[in-house]
């Protein structure tokens, strides 16, 4: 079996590469999906259907393009792995969270421990809170190959 | 029909409150369900199944005893009106959102228009966008009795 | 039992207030809901959130309220009766019809014998197909009373 | 990940060998299903059972038949697009929207600006509205390979 | 709480008037629903929407409009008591134990001993067999009201 | 894509095979399944977990072991073929069929005209009804390859 | 809004008692369903459908007209209280807990010290862990009445 | 089609690896997957989360790692076997049969005569009770090969 992991949240930072690199390096069985993660590119992923003079209505569309992606590949996902950095609101992770917690699709989070009061509630409905992405690769290994 | 209304979010605002008032002003057949709102009753929920040195486990004790409330009020509720201020992180505001995205529960959500870009992805999976209490009241007024 | 029964479509003939009008006749232990059936009250749903000016959102806006109440109307109910008249589009009519069908909620179509053709694939999914309001009667006293 | 995308609606134009000549040109991940396009084999699809001497009973027989391919198909995809032309009633294209929204299949309509009105309902269940096949192709690159 | 039990089955004995006698007598908080269960109605369900020449579309017309019935109440029911007597095909009973078998809705049988072979697939899938409404009446009374 | 086809029901004739051979014949693009077919080791299916006295128990045991294979199969199932014949009870046939009608899984059924008005209630919710497994391999044909 | 609460497991002492006494003395806002606890009872639930000579067929009899009760209270209740005392296997209430866990209906387990490790799992899965019925009331009254 | 087998209970004798080799013996088309068997493994699944002095903590955190792949392999396995020794309180088997009935996901139990009567429950609703590895490959056998 190979295990689908939707890497969700925090886009300024390589979490990501560091997770799938350290996967690979261990050769575990783990595919990987992600929404968009090219800020510019995100916010104007609706632009291609037509011009907005409104900025709420720009970002609308865009968040509903993007939501094409994301919310398919967060149904199709086996886990996700939910991180929150230090800077912006991130509330589209905290999104994916409850979306996850609903579906009953089981997750990680991956933060510090500066934000660990915020976030209980998003941590409560998680089956581990990591703060490393090494600490997430061991949990997947120990996951998917039962070692 | 009575409409069973979920008023999630911040805690630190007379929002709840004003919705309550307008819809009672209007003889609105409208329930309305809410968190525990009390701050610190919040932070304490778990305290009585006994005391935690660690404040990662006593956040997590409390998040899921207020889960057992919040969990269930939103599986019932028929609609939410998810509230952003303009302090802290909200987070589980956001995780409200999406938990109540991925039920197909319709919400609403209620900010200023100086959060529009954060919250997009939440506004998109949203029925509606008010800034204000009293739009929230016309809005219900409007959904629950067709005037 | 109660059966709820939804109102869906033509806004512009009293075919509700006549089903309405019979079933109280012979006394139906049933309950109706509709949606706004006010053409430009409909409309304008979304009007109360802010002005918009381009038509499309006027109407996204306007179409996501009147959503919030028709989705939960619909998913509540027991049976609907989906209404198709002689002039406009009626796409929302097919729409009720269409997510009926995926919630297996059971529908009665009703409708004019010139319009069967193009009907087809929504006849095809309902539980009876009525020419008269009466007959809609006829079939809401046998379903619910047995007689 | 193969991407499964249901082409539902319109059958006089060539607005799928457009969609599809577009995304093979792109490369794109993407595996295109459709209900049986031949306007004459989807009207006679039931005759195969048995001939029907009144019409009503032989646009049900074949309209379940080809409900078969088209439920099944709708229910298997991951994304549909949905499109309304200048003709016709068109009412099944919008019973599969409606029956996407119930499923929480997210889907983009294809149509042009002056029927924006009475698609409004349509328009405001789907994650996108594209005016032309190019728009929809762009889309699905956007979505399925984040570029 | 009310337990509601839909009654399916058998119509040429009153054997639904010997349980719901008995669980009366007893004084159980049961509610009984059961279909249409004079034949001759049942048969001509549909015709009030029209004649038909053909008696497969007379049949398939009036088994829709019980379905709308028979359908709703399996739905709505608790449990299931499904009989199977000595005569006729009562292939619709078997239906309906499949129906509550893929809902998840429990069921027992009520039949004589020497139906036991061709039923063993209904029975297999039930959580009781009795043999007599009595037995019927004394299970209800147990499991409704713990003694 | 590759349809998978539950074949249920009658035993005693060689319907299966003929479809297959159909299907084979015409090269679609699908995969059948079925319960075990050999009446004996049918009734003998849970003699290896013990014998027993009653025959009740033997026919319980091996009835759940078969349903181990059936329920999987038909969860499995995009499309369902209920064969009835001319003899024996075939209460499973029935049960099979409502189980499908539950799930929303389409099925055809395969019987003669002189059992029609028995089965009105099970071919009320078939998607077609078909009178030789010639007719059934043109409807597969239809539905799986568009021709 | 009344909360329904299911008490499931040990029967050998008065937990039961102690907690609805304690949410009768508070007022709280909870309606307690139970499995029937009268051991020898239980034991005979399937008696009155015939005796049976072997053990094993007596108990499942037994358990399936038990399992009538339990699964229909457990699907019902927002909330459960699965209680594991310092005797027996009691896997019946890890059987609920399991089944509540695949619901998403909210648990809290009440045990003592003790059997930590053993119940590590059922614990996983649950909204809090409680040692006395007076902390499971302390957490109901928080819960239902948010103070 | 390829049967996933997951293997739930008992880790300490080789049952696991008994039925394994005869599956593979009779070539048998199923895939076995299992908890993580290495017992001090199992119990220090969160430790490379960091520490925990308090020991709850320390088998929450474990129990939740070791669920991320529990729950997901139980939710995708076709089929359960789930084994009850002769030590141990083995909650966590029965929290997984409990898991599997409330998915309507079929299993097998594995155990001695002499744990009958506590089992009853989870026998109740088992498709199957096996003495030997020897019966549940005779019973994987029939039910994949129909032979």
């Amino acid at each position: 079996m190979i295990w689908t992991v939707y890497l969700s949240g925090e886009i300024h930072t390589d979490w990501r590469e560091q997770i799938q690199a350290g996967a690979q390096a261990a050769g575990l069985p783990v595919e990987f999906t992600a929404p968009v993660t090219n800020h510019d590119a995100s916010d104007a992923a609706g632009d291609v259907l037509g011009d907005e003079s409104d900025s709420f209505w720009r970002d609308h569309k865009s968040a509903k393009v993007n939501g094409i992606r994301t919310q398919t590949l967060i149904e199709m996902c086996d886990l996700a792995v939910i991180r929150f950095g230090d800077k912006y609101k991130q509330w589209n992770a905290a999104f994916d969270a409850g979306y996850c917690a609903a579906l009953g699709t089981p997750y990680i989070t991956l933060h510090d421990k500066d934000i660990i009061h915020p976030l209980k509630e998003v941590d409560a409905a998680a089956m581990a809170w990591a703060q490393t992405p090494e600490q997430v690769v061991e949990v997947l290994k120990y996951v998917t190959t039962a070692q």
